[in-house]
């Protein structure tokens, strides 16, 4: 089988040990290695509050090249005033002197509990161990490292050829809780052996989260620490994509296809989840107010709750998008579940309950709103809500 | 003991029967008459999905006076087509012939499934019933007719005196799920026999929903048919109240003291949950920010989780603060669960987890936040999120 994750392209090793932050011996340390420096871009949390760890990212991203990611789970390194600064400081100056680069080359993340301070005796001793594992064959390691409530790892990757050339794309992603579209939906790496500039790699990366990190929704929460990363070391000897044409739309299309595989990962594996939820709009008249409806839908804790009982109550639906701040006529909407339509035109239409109960049970199940008002198509991705996300999320911090 | 309840006031009668609707036999049809015609006022749901019995309310309160409120409960008469127009018409037709007044004297309400038809022979059977059973005693009938997955009735008044008159307001409320602020609350009747003009009335109407109705959240979700209608109908005696004064102001406190005493059941009775969350919010810059951080902090399913498995994780308060969409300053945040301070300029302070542990165990929760930004004050209810909340929502329907 081929290898997948972030160490799939040329040129990358990765490692995750468990250096003693998560009380359950768990794997909590990531990290991810360029053998050369790579042309980087990310996309941060538009969240108010941001972490310490965050910070340094958004700073560190600044100079479009970077050696190295260094992720920890179990504390967040948030609200801890200038010690976190601090924190992320020696974090990163640790690991550019295991990698041989500049601090600034690092990257850092930090996920888990907010307001208390790094344990930075085991980020030390991990950060060592961890350099020394560091492995072409480590994705799994370090995708399995950066999980919090997450119950399995989440990997990807595509092999494409263009002009002759082999280029792959590899990523990780973590995060089940406080996911939500608006970036700061979780914590994703991506890897990538292609030659592009950091103009077409950060335009790339935007178009690849704007249909996948940004159209999925756990709960509604999106927190102060996440962020997606994309590292790419020119290693598959392309020519450099540095504009617009059939070389970066093959880029494109790759990235976008490995970050919807992660996206819906995420979704499947929302906190509690037993049902990945994609929301399918068709003929919205404007890309906003397929946004608004999309979310609404996708945040109802009542529809959420619904289908997570089987139960066919598409009045939720055309509920929620009735609330979500869009203007539209409600009587030309239809909505059916999986293929059976259940309301025409904003009216109840009779429905077979027991073949909507054989598409509610399934383990994907597929909602779809034709505005029948515009020529706008749009979709998310969410999960339901069951007592097991109460049950995680009472009790997350003890 | 004093009556409360809509049949508080002088000259108001109320019933409420099992007419079918509801398949366990509970009360599903409420009425409430004045003895003779009231000035009223109305605030509906601001969903673009509007059900028919609340269409009808809306047209019928244009004419600022009314005899009677009819509401059932089982079936939302929405998303039905013009049967459900027209089913609006003939329950408010029946109603008028039994009661002596014009059907456009008599406001609607519908509450339960979205998508069935109203069966109208039980409601003409039930309407017949009802009718017959007026009485000043009949106030927690009616409330308890108007009843869908709430646990108890919820009724409310107060009496004041002014300028040698005493004067009543009474009230009854309905609704534990979807339920969120920008009206679109709940169905709440309020009585009153003050004499008072339809300008004031609605404006004493708008004020009192502002501080109650508008500031509790259970889910977030708002549904198609809530509403808050208000009958004065003069019967204390007072000389009318038609500018803003004493006598305006008196009456508006007292209907204020009604609201919130009925918003705060609602929010304690939110489906599943075992606690009331009072949320505060002080010093914040202006009334925008206050609005945007409060609901962000009452809807997030993480802060209501934690608060339900007693953590006092206060990392996802500020977090759903930042989240929220308003700018602020999150280091000059403060945090206090109950009187303790759990995070100071935005950073972490040293609590005492078992005192904190108290806080969270008891029926109500007090949550503030001060941002040390401005001088707004204000505050929302809502409750906790619970393994009973998914139960209740995920087979409402069957």
């Amino acid at each position: 089988m081929a290898k997948t994750g972030v160490t799939a392209p040329l040129g990358f090793k990765a490692s995750g040990v468990a250096c003693g932050i998560k009380e359950n011996r768990e794997k909590d340390l990531a990290l991810v290695v360029s053998d050369i420096p790579a042309t980087c871009a990310g996309i941060f949390t538009k969240n108010v509050v941001k972490g310490h760890s965050l910070k340094w990212s958004m700073k560190a991203i600044g100079r479009g090249t970077a050696r190295a990611v260094a992720i920890n789970s179990g504390c967040a390194n948030a609200c801890v005033g200038e010690d976190g600064d601090r924190d992320a400081f020696e974090m990163a100056s640790l690991v550019s002197r295991l990698v041989g680069c500049e601090a600034d080359d690092v990257l850092l993340g930090s996920t888990g509990v907010i307001g208390y301070r790094l344990d930075m005796d085991k980020i030390r001793t991990g950060l060592e161990e961890a350099s020394g594992l560091l492995s072409g064959e480590g994705g799994t390691d370090a995708a399995r490292a950066i999980m919090t409530t997450d119950t399995f790892p989440k990997e990807a990757s595509r092999v494409y050829e263009h002009g002759g050339h082999t280029i792959t794309i590899g990523g990780m992603a973590k995060g089940s809780g406080m996911i939500h579209p608006d970036m700061a939906t979780m914590i994703s790496v991506i890897t990538t052996d292609a030659n592009i500039s950091r103009d077409m790699l950060d335009k790339a990366l935007r178009g690849a989260a704007d249909v996948s990190y940004n159209r999925i929704s756990v709960d509604g929460d999106t927190s102060v620490c996440d962020k997606v990363l994309i590292l790419a070391n020119g290693l598959a000897g392309n020519p450099v994509i540095d504009s617009d044409g059939p070389a970066y739309r093959a880029f494109e299309d790759a990235l976008k296809a490995v970050a919807i595989e992660l996206a819906r990962m995420l979704a499947k594996d929302g906190e509690g989840a037993t049902k990945l939820i994609e929301i399918n709009i068709k003929n919205a008249p404007d890309r906003n107010t397929a946004h608004l409806i999309l979310n609404a839908i996708a945040k109802s804790p009542l529809v959420k709750t619904a289908i997570h009982g089987c139960d066919a109550n598409w009045g939720r639906i055309i509920t929620a998008a009735g609330y979500s701040g869009a203007e539209f006529d409600p009587d030309k909407v239809d909505i059916s579940l999986g293929e059976i339509p259940v309301c025409k035109n904003g009216r109840a239409v009779p429905f077979d309950e027991a073949a909507a109960l054989e598409i509610l049970r399934a383990p994907e199940v597929v909602i779809t709103l034709d505005m029948n008002q515009g020529t706008v198509t749009d979709r998310i991705w969410t999960c339901d809500l069951t007592c097991d996300y109460v049950r995680i999320n009472g009790s997350y911090r003890t």
